[in-house]
């Protein structure tokens, strides 16, 4: 007989070789026992040695979905896949900045580094590509300069510019990809992996200050309530690891800035800096915010007042100089940085009728963006006409996009006229009046 | 023994005399019996000659809570509503657009009328006193004119005029104030009795066709789809009283323009017809959509741009004129609608921080704004200094209380202190740190 718990099979725990002991903790923790730091550190270690085939790691995660992690157990997950890899040694205290995600445009990584590293912080933030959004940090920053250097390669730029915006090193954490992968193809991202994959990486990097950006209403957490939980726990987690964790809530029900995709999201940053702060105000508005509770935790400033320093260092020209010094220090050319280029093929989808923006639909977008090439194609993307409560005059801009293939470029603006991600209506939103066939009994 | 069906006695619906009949024809309907026409004609008549005390009025309008009326229901309450009192013969078309109300600052009738009017149509406009907001249209009105006339009258100023804006006379359904007086005494006021009391009304003054406005996500109605089950039900009624009704679901979340108040809003009215339409957008556009149904209706306009036609006769300054003639004809001074006196006391909020308006509290804009003395002192009331989507600076303008009487300024600006109707956060809503006393376990 076989005695299904969960639909697992109780007999089979107990387990006649080595590799039936790998699976026997999997099942223990799909029936709902929590694991010691060894068991998970086994784990950890199978994974990243290839001794767990897919479907093995594939019943670790849904483990996780299906009873959550304690904080013991995100602590000692995280711990062991720090180890996996290697730990860099920054000279000083290092500071850094961690988006969860779920808000397209959010590139407010290349506005805070400089901040940062211009007031004498040290952060060297490492940012990853995208996995299914139309442009991650890592990508958008390569469209400036270089994003992939080994380890000893970072601690002495670091030394020279104190800030660096590079992608995750294969050194660092290397089991993570190995989950991504199983993650990525079950479509499932459980929370407890979500947190201890970010915060490994603190750990190999050294991190002893990080400020989290937390998108509420966003594509990954829902409302204020459900950023305040996380938050909690990360904070908490943050605690055991010795990593000095503070969060922001921030509002991500639409994009940061205007525009989405990499060489799009290069030019808008640049720009915002260039401009010293007059252009992109939900983005000025955000990184400031964010880089103000760095320079707070440091002690740069008064507890609160971190976001007028962060501002000033903008307004002043400051970090625009010191971006330019980060894009040299990667190997890029600075004086590009003026003439990004975009994808040449574009098109223009306008209203047909005047009145506010009462929608922006954030997947939707990011899906228009996808079709037109990003983040494989760096010129494709986005460019949005309004923000929600916006005017527009009938004949007014909903959205630019940009394709360096006209085919993409074709498929992307069918798409965008069925999907709709930008909804427009005056105040009059419905007529209803009779029709031969409606009746109403009621 | 006694039997008890939703809390009413089973055997009290056999009656001894003919008070008793009344009340069993109400308790009959309390335990979800559907009434005759004329059972519903007895009791409506009842009411109005004063036969049935309020214990017998609130069971007949807690009965219609509890159990929905049909449409025939409904239609008879209506007929019988208007039988009530007198009906006015206009000569010709007549035309009606009524709101069932649930915003603040709606003073629409007031650009509605005079562009009808100026385009030929007759629209001899009957509304209300506040009941419990601060200011119906008929208060704000009085600031400019007359509103309290004989049936008589009406007809003569409407020939002259094509269009007035009234209130609604002791003739009209005279059944229905006192049905109001028990509602608001209950603080219920049940759909079936809200659309009798409305449409009673458009009979007794022969309203051939009717646009009415339903605010959504307002006070009085939560979303769309409650927004469209009501058009729907009022479009088929209209049907069987043989008056053409069209519905407007509008956008209700938020004040229309930015005034609240009698004298506020009559002077945000004026400027607008003044300025042709170059001021107060969402008043402008939610007028001109709402007078251009009407234009359709009446064959005006081909369907779907009579808003077009409203708008030009509003630029062309022909609305403007005619709301002079509507107000000399309620016997009010034209040249006075230039120099409306408001409130001599007031004092602006501020907000403390810059940012984007995230929230616009209508209940607690209205609860201020009667704070501060309205309706009945017609000076006080409330302007916004910004709708949701708009950034405000540091500093910034959130609302100017004004009021007729310094007490009453002093309270109202307490409670705006205390209730904050108008929210505004930047991009980052909340910073979540570690305490002392705070623990995750989870």
């Amino acid at each position: 007989m076989v005695n299904l718990q969960y639909g697992v099979e109780v007999t089979s725990l107990y387990p006649k070789s080595e590799e039936e002991r790998h699976m026997q903790i999997i099942k223990r923790r799909m029936i709902g026992e929590e694991l010691t730091e060894e068991e998970i550190s086994t784990l950890i270690t199978c994974i990243n040695q290839d001794q767990l085939n897919d479907i093995e790691v594939a019943g670790f995660l849904f483990s996780q979905q299906l009873h959550k992690m304690s904080v013991k157990e995100i602590v000692a997950m995280t711990r062991a896949m720090a180890e996996t890899g290697n730990k860099i040694d920054f000279p000083g205290v290092v500071n850094d900045k961690h988006s969860i995600g779920g808000v397209p445009g959010n590139k407010v990584t290349l506005l805070i580094v400089p901040i940062l590293a211009a007031a004498g912080l040290l952060i060297p933030k490492t940012c990853s590509r995208a996995i299914t959004s139309p442009s991650g940090t890592a990508d958008t920053m390569e469209v400036l300069a270089g994003v992939e250097f080994q380890s000893e390669e970072l601690v002495e730029m670091v030394t020279k510019t104190n800030g660096i915006i590079v992608e995750a090193n294969v050194d660092i954490s290397p089991v993570d990809p190995k989950i991504i992968k199983v993650e990525h193809f079950l479509g499932i991202n459980p929370e407890s992996m979500m947190i201890a994959s970010i915060l490994a990486k603190k750990l190999s990097m050294g991190v002893d200050n990080l400020v989290l950006d937390i998108p509420t209403e966003s594509i990954k957490v829902k409302n204020l309530e459900e950023g305040r939980r996380i938050a909690r726990k990360m904070v908490r987690i943050g605690k055991d690891l010795q990593i000095q964790i503070e969060a922001g809530l921030t509002y991500g029900g639409q994009p940061v800035g205007d525009c989405i995709g990499p060489a799009l999201e290069a030019r808008e940053a640049i720009t915002a800096l260039k401009t010293k702060g007059a252009y992109a105000d939900s983005l000025i508005e955000k990184s400031t915010a964010l880089a103000g509770m760095l320079l707070d935790m440091n002690g740069k400033t008064p507890r609160g007042q971190g976001k007028a320093l962060a501002r000033s260092i903008l307004t002043s020209g400051k970090a625009h100089s010191k971006m330019m010094e980060i894009i040299e220090v990667q190997g890029g050319n600075p004086k590009q940085s003026d003439e990004i280029s975009v994808g040449p093929y574009k098109y223009e989808l306008k209203t047909t009728k005047g009145g506010y923006i009462t929608q922006v639909d954030n997947l939707k977008l990011n899906r228009i963006a996808i079709t037109a090439g990003a983040p494989k194609d760096k010129g494709a993307g986005i460019e949005i006409g309004g923000k929600r409560g916006d005017k527009l005059k009938q004949g007014g801009l909903l959205l630019r996009i940009h394709a360096e293939k006209e085919k993409k470029l074709d498929r992307a603006v069918q798409m965008a006229k069925k999907i709709t991600p930008i909804l427009v209506h005056g105040m009059l939103l419905e007529r209803i009046t009779i029709t031969e066939s409606y009746t109403c009994s009621e």
